[in-house]
């Protein structure tokens, strides 16, 4: 069994409202020194098999399709662990 | 400035409607081989200063208060990039 994470996010030039509130939050709890907040999804794919070309493919091709909205999103596909089971 | 991700997921025990449509969805898409998805938060907040301990306890002290609930969910912080500017 293999963990592969994907993260997906907008793209750079796309307004983040969600991340804008969450840095605008950040005064009225007394936390400064944050530039920036991003907010994207986070995903815990847990294949059958190993992580192997085939197999990361069709992630990716989950993430196109289901995941992400390739218009305005992109994703990174990483593999998390392999082990056994 | 230093970027710092935070993703959050539910707990184990928590069920993940979410990621319980994705996996639903698969089959008819043709990608097999996928035993669970989980949907979690992804963020990437940018610091202004190092990620030394003080400001990542600033960043864990967030991440309780607003990007996670702690009844259902869990968070990890992870230090990505560390570069001057």
């Amino acid at each position: 069994m293999t963990r592969v994470v994907v993260d997906v996010l907008l793209k750079p030039e796309i307004l983040d409202p969600q991340g804008q509130a969450i840095l605008g939050a950040l005064p009225a709890l007394g936390i400064s020194g944050v530039r920036s907040v991003r907010q994207g999804k986070h995903f815990e794919v847990e294949l059958d098999g190993a992580a192997d070309s085939e197999a990361l493919d069709r992630v990716r091709r989950m993430a196109e399709t289901l995941l992400a909205n390739p218009v305005i999103e992109e994703f990174v596909v990483r593999v998390e662990s392999a082990h056994a089971g």
